[in-house]
């Protein structure tokens, strides 16, 4: 998505240790605009698909969620992160590692949000190592929905994450794939731009 | 605004202690058609004020503060809820108290996204008492930039929040006020309701 490749050569700032700050449009200052385009794209992109329903995790996929909601007319259910203990059969749970915080959390979805006949699109900001995305997939199946597949903004195609969760046979539609990015030049190769 | 007051009759949860439960429209599960609703009201509430930008906190606001963005065509900015440390001179900081969880928390904002001629409005779910938004308006104040008012979408008048923030010459405008509720029956009564 060439727009979004222009956006985050124009405002994303990379870093060293493989970090891209996109916190002027994506995920602190969110750029309204840019999200109806993305809205647009995923819309385009899972054209034909029966999707009744967006799941998301807090806190930084909700904005973008909602929005693209708009497009597939459905509403958005969102997983919270947690620390506090569980009401055993009220809630899907399940553990999900942070890399970038090097913490674990629990994440939860009511149960009454989630279920059988649900079709699942999943929105995220970012995907990397794909923890975030595993446990969604943990949380979707536990419930009995269907995961249609996944729409992520931004994926950090130098890690595993996506080619992993592919492998699996789950349909992951990236609106700009990082190749590789240089945090002393600021360069940033996206997969399969058209140059 | 009617359409409110019933979907809260109708969906919502009262719960001893004062808990009212919107989680199956407003603040777990998201009904974007009724964010377009809220998103119009408050234009139409805040119509000739100058408005630049929307201010929430995460993560329940973030979802509404997006669809309300989109009749004000305007950025939104979150802050963030954090326990780590903040690195002096990049952000503004403060503690906000947490009844529900009954923590202390601060909240940030870049300082790179809040500042002079920034012209706000607060969006958020809830005002009980008023403690996130006493927030948001120090780091307001602190940034330089100038509060408009607050778009709140469910106001728990019986508390003190509301009264005393308003007191202040802040403009407050909530969407449902509720002025009690009973655990037992479930029945709700809202401020200045058509009857």
């Amino acid at each position: 998505m060439q727009i979004l490749y222009d956006r985050i050569r124009k405002d994303g700032i990379v870093r060293a240790g493989n970090v891209l700050k996109v916190d002027r449009f994506l995920n602190h200052q969110m750029d309204i605009h840019l999200f109806q385009e993305i809205g647009k794209e995923f819309k385009r992109r899972f054209e034909g698909e029966e999707i009744n329903k967006i799941l998301t995790i807090e806190a930084s996929g909700i904005g973008i969620a909602c929005i693209v909601a708009e497009y597939f007319d459905v509403p958005v259910v969102f997983a919270k992160k947690t620390k506090t203990k569980n009401i055993a059969g009220e809630v899907y749970t399940t553990k999900v590692e942070s890399f970038t915080h090097g913490t674990v959390y629990d994440i939860i979805v009511s149960k009454e949000f989630l279920g059988k006949g649900d079709k699942v699109l999943v929105i995220d900001d970012f995907l990397a190592k794909g923890k975030a995305l595993d446990g969604l997939t943990t949380l979707i199946q536990d419930s009995g929905a269907e995961l249609v597949g996944a729409g992520i903004v931004i994926e950090k195609g130098f890690q595993d994450g996506g080619k992993r969760i592919r492998d699996k046979g789950i349909r992951v539609e990236s609106l700009a794939i990082v190749d590789s990015m240089n945090a002393e030049t600021g360069e940033i190769v996206f997969r399969n731009e058209d140059k």
